[in-house]
C-alpha cells in the first residue's frame, strides 16, 4: 500500500486495490489468514479497559519497557550485546530506517545496497540526496537485509557479508523478514561483530501485523540520546495502544509457535507460486525463495514495466514492477516482484495463467 | 512524558513519573477519567475481529478515508475550504508539525512564535537550525496556536492574529487544544483567509486519547503530494489499528457530547487550581485559562527553574519548568506550567500547599 515513486505505477496500484476482482501479488502484505485476530482483539479489550493502563495515555519516546525487554532478550539469545535500554521502539521498521538515515547520512553520500532492495529505503536515500551504489568500495555506509532479502527471499551471500564486514563502514541491518526464513534459521547478525557501527532494524509488521506499526531500532550506544531526541521530534513516541496490545499479546501467547505457523503457510504459498511461474513462464528466471513474501522474476525483455502492469491489471492481476527495487530505477531488463504472501493458494495458478495472457498480449513471442 | 532538552529536567521528570507518591502538574496529559475506555475497548475488539478489516493490515499513507471525512466535515463547518482529500492523517500533531517543518523550513530560517509556546515545536525548530523569534517582521514563517494557546490557555490576541495575517508569510496553525476552550468557542481558523500558505494541524490526543497517536495535517494543496511522499519516508502510514478503532468509535459515539464533558471537567479543575494558586502564591502572576490543560505561573524571581523542580520533587510535586516554553530558553524570571488536566480536584490544593513549602525553602522571602 506504499506510494510508488512513479506516478503511473502508483495510479494503477491504487486502482487495482480498489477493485475487488483483482488478484494482487503486490505490496508485501502479510497473509490475512495469519493474523491472530481473536487473541489480539482480547488483548486490546483488556489493555484499553484497564484503569490507569498505558494504552491510551502518553508514553516515553523509547517505548514500553516490556517490549524492549522482549526484543532485547531475543537478540541476546542470538549473541547480540544488548539490554532493554539499547532498544528504541519505533513506528515500524520504516521509522527505524528514517531515524538511522537522519543520523547517519549527509547530502552527496553513497550508500551500498544490494542489486535489488526495499523500495522505500531507496526512496528515502534519494530524498536525502544519498546515492545508492552497488560498489562497496565507493560507499560511505552499507544498507543490507540479513537472513531474508527483499525481493528475492534469499539470505545474504557469504561474499557480500564479508565485503560489508571488512569495509569498516557503518552498516544498516534490516531484519524485517529475518524471522520468516522457512527453515527458521537466523543469520548471526552483523551487529555482533560491529556493535559500534551497526544499526539494527526489526519489526512486527511482517511476522504479526503491520497495522500495529511497531518496529525497533538498536543504534550504536553513542547515538542513543541523539536518536531519542529525533524520535521525539518526529512523532513524540510510538503509539501506546499498539504497544500495549502487543505487549499483552506477547505475554499470553506463544510468538514462536505463531512464527512456525507463519513460515509453514508462507512456504506452502511460495511452493505454489514457484510451480505456477515454472508452468506459465518457463522462459523467466527467478530464485526459489528461502523465506519472506516474494519471488523476483526476471525476463530478458526490455520494456516499460509500468505498461506491463497496466496490461496485467486489465487481466485482473497486479504486481510490483521490478524498477522499484533497483538502485538504478531502470525498467529493463523487465522484472517483477510477485508476492505470494497474501494470495490464497487456490487462486495462485489461475492468476498466473491470466498474467501469462497479459504477458503474451504485451510482449508477443519474437 | 516528553524528553526535556535539559538533561537535568528530563532526569527529574522521569524520576517523578516513576514514583507513585508524586503529584504531577507536568506533561500536558489528558485526564485518565475522561478516556471512554469501555467504548474504545468495544470498538477495538470489533475492528480487530472483523475478517478482512483494515485494523491489522497496511493502509495508504494519507490515512483512512472515513477519518479524513470526519475531520474535513468538521473543518468545513467552520468555513475551511477542504475535502477529505486535503486531509493527511498523521501520527499525532507532532508528526504533522515535523512534516510541515521538513517541507517549509531551511537552515537559518526565522520562525515567528508566541512569547511562550509548545516546547516540542521549539525543539523541532532548533533541530533544523530554525531560530524562533517574537518579531514577525524579521520572520520567514509563523507558528501559532489558535483558540487555545499552550501554556497560557488563552486565545490568540486580535493584534497577533492581524499581524500574522497581514505578514503574508506561511503560517503553521496548531489547533491541538482548540476544541477544549471551556466556552466551546472555536476561532475562525487563519487558514480560511490564507488557504494557499497555511498548514493546519489538529489531533485527537488532547480531546480523546494520546495513546492512539492520531492527528491530521491540512497542507496547502500544492504541497500535498510532497507531504505524502515525506509521510511515507517517515513511517509509511499512521497505525491502521488506531485509525480503525477511532473510526469505529466516532461512528457509534457522540464525539461532541464527549467534548462537552471534557470541557466541563477541565474547567472545574482549572478553577480549583486557580483558587489554589491565588491562595498559596498570592505574589505570582498568571492568566486565568480560557481552555486547555494548564496555568502558566510567573514569578518575579531570577533563578534556575530546574533546581526549583528538584526541590518541588522532594516535596512530592512536579511541574514543567518555564524555560521549556520560551523561545529564548531562559529560566529567569522563573515561571512554571502547572497542568491541572490530569490531577484529581481533591488533590490539587494539598499539592499546591506542598509546592508552596518547596518554594519557601527554595526562595525564602527577601
Amino acid at each position: 500500500m506504499a506510494i510508488a515513486m512513479d506516478q503511473r505505477i502508483d495510479a494503477i496500484q491504487r486502482s487495482c486495490a480498489a477493485k475487488p476482482g483483482i488478484t494482487s501479488f503486490g505490496g508485501g502484505l502479510p497473509s490475512e489468514n495469519l493474523f491472530p485476530r481473536r487473541q489480539l482483539a482480547d488483548a486490546a479489550h483488556k489493555v484499553i479497559s484497564r484503569a490507569n493502563g498505558a494504552a491510551l495515555q502518553y508514553g516515553w519516546p523509547e517505548g514500553q519497557k516490556v517490549l524492549r525487554e522482549f526484543v532485547s532478550k531475543r537478540l541476546r539469545a542470538r549473541g547480540v550485546d544488548v539490554t532493554a535500554d539499547d532498544i528504541i521502539i519505533t513506528s515500524g521498521a520504516q521509522q527505524a530506517l528514517a531515524l538511522t538515515v537522519s543520523a547517519l547520512t549527509f547530502p552527496g553520500m553513497r550508500m551500498h545496497v544490494g542489486a535489488e532492495t526495499y523500495p522505500a529505503a531507496l526512496e528515502l536515500f534519494r530524498s536525502k540526496n544519498v546515492t545508492p551504489t552497488l560498489d562497496v568500495d565507493e560507499a560511505h555506509a552499507c544498507y543490507a537485509m540479513q537472513s531474508v532479502c527483499n525481493p528475492r527471499g534469499l539470505g545474504m551471500s557469504v561474499e557480500r557479508h564479508a565485503e560489508i564486514f571488512t569495509s569498516g563502514l557503518p552498516i544498516i541491518i534490516d531484519e524485517a523478514y529475518a524471522e520468516l526464513r522457512f527453515d527458521g534459521h537466523l543469520e548471526r547478525p552483523l551487529i555482533c561483530c560491529a556493535r559500534d557501527r551497526a544499526w539494527l532494524i526489526g519489526t512486527f509488521s511482517k511476522t504479526l501485523a503491520p497495522g500495529l506499526r511497531v518496529g525497533w531500532l538498536v543504534p550504536p550506544r553513542q547515538n542513543r540520546e541523539q536518536i531519542l531526541q529525533k524520535k521525539q521530534d518526529m512523532d513524540l513516541q510510538t503509539g501506546s495502544l499498539s504497544q500495549s496490545v502487543l505487549a499483552e499479546f506477547l505475554l499470553r501467547f506463544d510468538f514462536d509457535a505463531h512464527l512456525v505457523a507463519a513460515r509453514t503457510e508462507y512456504q506452502r504459498r511460495a511452493d505454489t507460486l514457484v510451480a505456477a511461474v515454472l508452468k506459465h513462464f518457463p522462459q523467466w528466471e527467478f530464485d526459489e525463495p528461502q523465506g519472506g513474501f516474494s519471488v523476483f522474476a526476471r525476463t530478458n525483455r526490455t520494456g516499460d514495466d509500468a505498461k506491463f502492469l497496466a496490461e496485467a491489471a486489465s487481466h485482473g492481476v497486479s504486481f510490483d514492477p521490478g524498477r522499484l527495487f533497483r538502485s538504478t530505477n531502470q525498467s529493463s531488463p523487465m522484472a517483477l516482484r510477485l508476492c505470494y504472501s497474501n494470495v490464497k493458494e487456490d487462486a495462485i495458478d489461475d492468476a498466473m495463467a491470466r498474467l501469462a495472457k497479459a504477458w503474451k498480449s504485451f510482449a508477443p513471442p519474437c
